[in-house]
């Protein structure tokens, strides 16, 4: 069973939605982009979330973290990463980097922990072809 | 059986998250603040829309209509009037009112047409003890 | 001058954070598809709404509407498709269609007017270049 | 001049934009919840953080932390506390408690460190007339 890559990122453009009246990206915002992110990490394994979902298995953030480093402007071209940073039976901690798409600068870096449930939110198991179709990555930058 | 007071009100306050470069509300958010009237509109006839939802029904949006007059600020105090403009049996259209709540000016005006649906999403009939808790109201301000 | 092409079209997909507890794809967030759209459309006449708001002019929305055909499921593929449907001196106003973009089904349709206006606030117009690489174009859907 | 309040709480209601198809609060809203209640904790220091912005200041989000332990439903009424950490001459941070407000369950933890910035997004300090009116408290609960 081959590993899918290990980093994978997705890109967007910061919306008129996304704007508070600094012109920066609002902060809560950034917590979606990681979801963004993770799910399309998460659809690599050839499992999606949403697959998941039907097959009576929930990720539930238990902790999320998110360093601000360099606002995100209206329009800027953003693309962001995700890896896996650890994984425990019933955890799955991700890492995530911010970053505008054409300059390169790092705009924030976060992580969010997982917990894996079942249906009924009680603690749960990956299953194991889509747990072994998560490698582990080293963090490509500071977190 | 007697009937809840016809108009209702929410009062609210633009948040940082809600406000847009221009320094104005965000127009998507006007249809959460609809929704938040709403739902205290719905409370008042003692079944509230989560137990609506646990005895098995679902108002789902058909229809949403806004018009913006003036913009709300960062942090302006708003109330937010709700109505029932038109009740059939298996739809119920509510207007709205967002003003300034210390100078009364009307910021925007609203209506939202709900389908009564079950849990199933196909079309069902509101409980007539909610239904007989909901007068229809002639409109305060134009719409 | 050439004009643009009449319709414009992005894709997303419905993330997590915009599904409700009744699966479906939160009635808000459907205007800010709608304005992940119109700013594509802007976008190809060569001058982004981020450039015309450093030139000194907005587009604020006046009204907006949308209709709720079908529901928006988690992780739907989504195409938004836009257009001019009139435009006036000092208003714009834009149609759109919200689809499956696999299936094809039509989910929403909608209709925006946005007035232009400095960055006063005050009533302007776009400036020709602008203007005239905005053709107004049929509803491909009925609104 | 006496010091305000050292915890200030503000009360909100889960909305139904606010909740996923989990049921549970979609974790990106807390950030929102927890601004709610600095902005309130910030008011009374006697100068809102709406003044603060007028009189050239920025309060910029430099990192945020949540844990979150038990959701919070649909319709849920929810208090959230906020007190101030730790105060630097550049930056402050804030802890905040998000309990269910009628059986006092904690729901999550929080943490934001904010950064003193000018109009021009450079570091700056807040006016000794504000900051003296924002005592740090000891955390009424771990974070």
């Amino acid at each position: 069973m081959e590993a899918t890559s290990d980093i994978s990122e997705v890109h967007l453009r910061v919306n008129y939605s996304e704007v508070d009246q600094m012109g920066a990206g609002y902060h809560a915002r950034y917590l979606v982009w990681l979801d963004l992110a993770r799910t399309e990490h998460l659809r690599r394994t050839g499992v999606s979330y949403a697959e998941l979902e039907r097959r009576g298995f929930r990720l539930a953030v238990g902790e999320a973290r998110v360093r601000y480093r360099q606002p995100a402007r209206y329009d800027d071209p953003i693309r962001v990463r995700c890896w896996l940073r650890e994984r425990a039976s019933r955890r799955l901690t991700f890492g995530y980097a911010v970053e505008h798409a054409e300059d390169g600068r790092l705009l924030a870096t976060g992580e969010t922990s997982m917990m894996v449930l079942d249906a009924d939110f009680r603690w749960s198991r990956l299953p194991p072809e889509v747990a072994n179709r998560l490698p582990v990555s080293p963090d490509p930058v500071r977190i």
